[in-house]
């Protein structure tokens, strides 16, 4: 059996959700991050999460090829989109878009300070920058979303597991996370359903 | 007729080398970046490159996601795989890494400290910090590619047109980055092909 490796609210939420939705024989295996004796560093020399490791003996990582991935192995749900097909490009646009922008260009700064540079006294004025290219980042989002109900084809797709999981992150900020209205509507319809609540459930975050 | 918008030498040249390398009845054409009235700015709200402009209407925008869609549009061919197949995810994995953890986090804080602190004091840090990221992204490149003559399948795929680009923005970097010997013959293969070439002189960068 493949094995899922996850660690508790990080962004491995959205495959563990995928997996969920899909009821995929995988199992779901949490590490700790940032310790140096996890187990992770034995599966993945990166140290990070998501980490997939196929039966077979491939090790697959990030997000952006995990969650298709998944959703590959049951063809022709509404969860993704035939390849060659424009709907599928444009869901493997917002997972490129929600890891560059939203998760590395901009959670991280705020959570990674030391990241971007070495002297800490910066640190401080790294974090507040990182706030400002998140919100330009989630509006470029919200301005989609001002018309849609999620992010293509008006269905729950992988590209919004995805969205959900940052856009619960946006809680903890509050101040003008708190206006982008359409960002909110989406992550409440993401919370509401069964395999969400039951991926917050198992990672113990409800 | 759909059109691919690039700027000469940016990530774009990755998704103009694959339309050569498939020969797509694709229209390149170049615009300018960072400046508030390049025609960019018309066709993607994000002012980015490469932008595909499809015949059909829809915008796609990240590599990550263009350089598949390019690719499905002749499927079986030797730059990419199967829908549902492992090496079609360790080939979207390798674009994901190098979109995020390459280009994202490492360039860009060398390339647009501003995007990462408001004070300038701040920048000489954050661009040195950012060359640290750098090799320590690449390293990991460099250790995959030891016993490898490509990233994925023994074969040049769409990843490695990627990579080429990054690897090949390293020559202006110098010191530590001369040391890795692998990335340096991938950049030197994928050099020699002739789409890479005929991209490259069409850029006006050889």
């Amino acid at each position: 059996m493949s094995t899922l490796y996850i660690s508790p609210g990080a962004c491995s939420l959205a495959a563990h959700i995928v997996v969920r939705e899909l009821d995929l024989p995988i199992q779901i295996e949490k590490v700790a991050l940032r310790t140096p004796d996890s187990p992770i560093h034995q599966i993945n020399p990166l140290g990070r999460v998501p980490a997939l490791q196929l039966e077979e003996g491939a090790l697959l990582t990030e997000n952006s090829a995990i969650l298709p991935f998944l959703a590959d192995q049951k063809p022709g749900t509404s969860l993704f989109a035939e390849a060659g097909s424009i709907e599928r490009a444009q869901i493997q646009s917002w997972l490129g878009y929600l890891s560059a922008e939203i998760h590395t260009a901009s959670f991280r700064p705020i959570n990674r300070p030391e990241r971007y540079c070495a002297d800490e006294s910066a640190h401080p004025g790294i974090r507040a920058q990182g706030q400002v290219q998140l919100l330009k980042a989630f509006e470029h989002i919200e301005r989609h979303l001002s018309d849609r109900q999620w992010l293509v084809g008006e269905r729950y797709t992988i590209a919004d597991a995805y969205l959900g999981v940052f856009a619960s992150w946006l809680g903890r900020l509050g101040g003008p996370f708190d206006q982008l209205q359409a960002v909110k509507r989406v992550r409440d319809a993401w919370a509401a359903r069964p395999a969400v609540q039951a991926a917050l459930s198992a990672e113990g975050l409800r």
